[in-house]
């Protein structure tokens, strides 16, 4: 298995030259965070997935969870201690509440380092991501008594965290979940019900787990209206908030999985499990989507992450194993063979990969930091805005990332010909991590529902006119003889999303199906577009680093790059319009048995 | 896992009235398979696919193989006794030559038959696979004494055969082998080396072994030059041609792999092996080309037939999962959800799965019957043209048809949603089966590279231009209102394969580079093309059919699947004539380090 390196060159130039983020260094949380510090905690963060998470990628993979006789699960050898490096780092805290104990920095950064965690050991890192989303739906839905109880703790990783949601006949409709909750007269609930695919649901790395589950309380309305959502600990804290009873919840059994074997992924048995309502009777659903939403951004994050330790992996492949010659000439006369990355269609795939780590990673960092200024932004209309954006471009980082990562990660393994079908180089296991993200969080097709059905029309359209104006004013903006490719590619890719957008307005509400048969498509053409803006904000920031006299080479690189995401990638966004617009008849025409 | 039901409705739709192969009733082989006998062999064909194979997949990916302490390898539990089956029911000598014990039947009822074996279980089927290359080989290239010692019980499956290429350091750059031959002075030679990724290397089903294996007489000329091609048994054929001594060459390994666990992918060791000259000295790969060129076929039918039990497997999902409602109003009243196939995100990857496979096994059929007419077609021009067509097409069906396969295999496990990722229900197994195939036998980049450096030029160009005048022809015959949508399409996509064509002679010539970055795009242009006109031939078939009065709803279907091609796929076709003239430049303009 090749070594990773965490990209932090790369995560600088976009969070310093790109983003410009110490513009917004008067706001909370960004006063802390000048970019010494930024820098400190990226190297310091780097380290840890280098040396400490990645060398257990394969032995998890290798390895995976085992349920013991007595319902505990044991972990990957070295977790347990990669875990408590975790905590006593004070990585958990990075972005976390004071209030709670957390350092309160800004989320990009949190983001930055999550990409870290998550190349070099995705199943791992999926154990603090639950908890992450854990705390979050606490923080928005719970009471202060249940904040202060639970959250210095989970902050802290002391205890962790699960999201509770799937049942065996039910995942993307939850209106059909069983689970039941039944008062006990004193606030709290017993629950009961099975619940599957519960990621980190059972593992001894924290002093306890504490669930986060749908279920309906007796009574409930039917459908979605009836759902609400609790706390279950593992272990009921006692009087001090220390773990104290053992909880009526248990792993009934490990999924047995395509990848992510470090990952315990559990059904889990509630029987009569005493848990405390979160929120409203019957609201459960609006918090639940809170944690989601937030989940979504980490799951694209998971595309790009992959993605990038892939192409790590192929590039080191590619400058290393020679074979044949290159097709202008020997490159390398003194040995029998070329090293492969001399033949053009070894560097289509390794170009592909880059343009798209670079773009996914911008894309990312960006939206993280609408996730903070929408929180902390001095003004409404900054906020508001950051809000829209965030709402409006969620299933396309999930969906968009997670489509063209795996296929990224794909074309990492195709550069390692029969090698990449073995286990011994590491890139077969990344293809079958990278599998799960275009499904879990809501499918990809339930993303571009998402943006169709609800988004797009979120606000009287406020978001996407929102949206479009942003990229109008970028194409007005940059017409310098360098900068008009760049201003092209997004006008041209704006112009096709304005285009298909209008037609579903008109054709979607004319017939649902319309916007349903559209939908993927629209979300792949959204996807391009952002790249499309997100490679002109890197090309300009590259340009006025090279006008200031600057000669490192990263920024002549990014140029080259951003020429090949418009000569290559961009014209898909023809054949993304024609399919949208050619709507729904035909592909409903078809009886089921007719298939 | 779902069942598998093999396609015999469609093999025969495409077979009698697509291909109409009783037009060539007259000729050898052909002669001897009238319809009812072809209907009786594809039935036969179906029961022992469906019945004895498809049952043993799971249990070959669990179990896999296990290398003994004696060097044997151990298959999967019941691989055997199937094995047995397949060899006293004579499947594997269904094509082959009558005069060593073959039934002479024609080459497409075989690709019929091995499609169904490779959907209900690839790594068995690779077994018969490849002794059927190795016995194409010898037939090629052995003497009569080697075709008479080896052939029929090669045929007969009571020895199986291998194929042996790579060593660690040269997979794809042959030119750098290093397995020595030294002569023993009574015709035959000491083979020493290591083979690596021998599929079916070593395995106790048959009770010989007969490996073909690349190697270098002592003193031959470097590089591909001074490549030859041995015979090597597992066991000595003794003066009675029976197995006698043990062969000094032993399994050494067996690759830990993603996927294909029930086929043993040995690492060889040839210590002093004896082995016989097959053909001329140092003109090994010739015949080895030829072997491999068959070999390359069926592994685009591997893409296929993966793909179609996906299909399989995600439709009886998609019919079965009820969950959420149709966007038009609930479709099933009674239930508390809708069966997922009213989705149009769901119907769209089911009709891109559908849309695959047709058309999928109507080019794989299209071209098996080309390899027939090469060989006893009366005419000399249609012999040319057929074998013009095997070569120019061979790398597309290949490449084309393993993409896209694995492609659609990914929509089918998308659809599973979450059970996707499970073990439970086979179809992660699929995918991770699926993937070897863009890589072996020439990964798909190499595939490309025959098409736009070799076959392209081919007998100064004859082979595409007879091509492009099958196409025009089609075209100008299909101008009925019904059938103009289609030589539409045909037209439209050849427009901008023509296109390409040009751009690639004129530039490509210029520099080799330009024909290495458009290669890939190039040969998808191409298999949409192909798509194109299949789709265009069973149109045709469909309305004559429907013309006649049939109201069979296959017809009807068939033009219901050409149309979403058309709308859906064929817009693809100007993204890749884009990237294609986007040429080399900007890719090849980064050294290695700036990656």
């Amino acid at each position: 298995m090749p070594d990773y390196r965490a990209p932090v060159r790369d995560q600088r130039f976009i969070i310093n030259d790109v983003l410009n983020v110490q513009q917004h260094g008067n706001l909370p949380g960004f006063a802390d965070a000048p970019e010494d510090i930024v820098d400190a905690i990226l190297e310091e963060g780097a380290k840890f997935a280098e040396n400490v998470l990645h060398p257990l990628n394969r032995i998890g993979d290798h390895e995976g969870c085992q349920l013991q006789p007595d319902g505990e699960v044991k972990v990957p050898t070295g977790f347990d201690d990669a875990y408590r490096q975790l905590t006593e780092g004070g990585w958990t805290a990075l972005s976390a509440d004071p209030k709670y104990g957390g350092q309160g920095l800004p989320h990009y950064l949190n983001l930055a380092f999550n990409e870290m965690v998550t190349s070099s050991n995705m199943a791992f890192g999926m154990y603090p991501g639950l908890t992450g989303g854990a705390v979050h739906a606490l923080a928005v839905g719970g009471t202060d008594d249940q904040k202060e109880l639970y959250l210095p703790k989970m902050i802290s990783g002391e205890w962790s965290g699960t999201m509770n949601l799937t049942e065996p006949h039910c995942g993307t409709d939850l209106g059909m979940l069983r689970t039941k909750a039944v008062p006990n007269g004193d606030g709290s609930y017993k629950i009961s019900g099975q619940k599957i695919w519960i990621s980190a649901g059972e593992h001894p790395m924290s002093k306890n787990i504490i669930h986060l589950v749908l279920a309906r309380i007796e009574g409930a309305p039917e459908g979605v209206k009836g759902i609400s959502l609790f706390v279950v600990p593992k272990f009921l804290p006692d009087g001090n908030g220390e773990p104290g009873e053992r909880n009526g919840v248990r792993c009934g059994g490990l999924e047995e999985k395509m990848g992510i074997h470090g990952n315990s992924t559990c059904v889990m048995n509630y029987d009569e499990a005493k848990g405390w309502l979160v929120g409203d009777e019957h609201k459960g659903l609006r918090i639940m989507f809170v944690m989601m939403n937030q989940a979504r951004l980490g799951v694209g994050l998971q595309g790009l992450a992959l993605a990038e330790t892939a192409y790590q992996y192929s590039l080191a492949f590619a400058k290393d194993r020679i074979q044949g010659r290159s097709l202008t000439g020997p490159k390398n006369p003194d040995q029998p063979a070329d090293p492969i990355i001399v033949h053009p269609d070894v560097r289509r795939m390794l170009m592909d990969q880059k343009v798209f780590v670079e773009a996914g990673r911008a894309f990312t960092l960006w939206t993280a930091l609408q996730g903070d200024l929408e929180h902390v932004a001095e003004d409404e209309e900054t906020k508001t805005k950051a809000g829209d954006f965030m709402a409006l471009l969620t299933p396309i980082v999930k969906a968009y990332l997670t489509d063209k990562g795996y296929d990224s990660v794909s074309k990492g393994l195709q550069i390692h010909g029969g090698s990449g079908f073995t286990r011994e180089w590491g890139i077969e296991q990344l293809l079958r991590d990278a599998r799960i993200t275009l499904i879990y969080e809501g499918t990809n097709g339930i993303q571009a529902l998402d943006l169709v059905g609800r988004k797009l029309a979120m606000n009287g359209m406020r978001p996407i006119n929102s949206f479009f104006a942003e990229l109008d004013a970028f194409v007005a903006e940059n017409q310098s003889s360098e900068m008009k490719p760049f201003a092209d590619g997004v006008a041209y890719s704006k112009e096709r999303l304005q285009k298909a957008t209008n037609w579903l307005v008109e054709k979607g509400l004319e017939n649902f199906d319309n916007a349903g048969a559209a939908s993927t498509d629209y979300l792949h053409l959204f996807g391009l577009t952002c790249f499309a803006w997100m490679w002109g904000k890197m090309a300009k920031a590259s340009l006025a680093k090279i006008a200031d006299g600057s000669d490192e080479p990263i920024y002549a690189t990014k140029l080259v790059t951003g020429r090949y995401f418009l000569e290559r990638w961009l014209p898909d966004a023809d054949a993304h319009l024609a399919r949208i617009e050619s709507g729904a008849e035909t592909m409903m025409t078809l009886d089921a048995e007719r298939f």
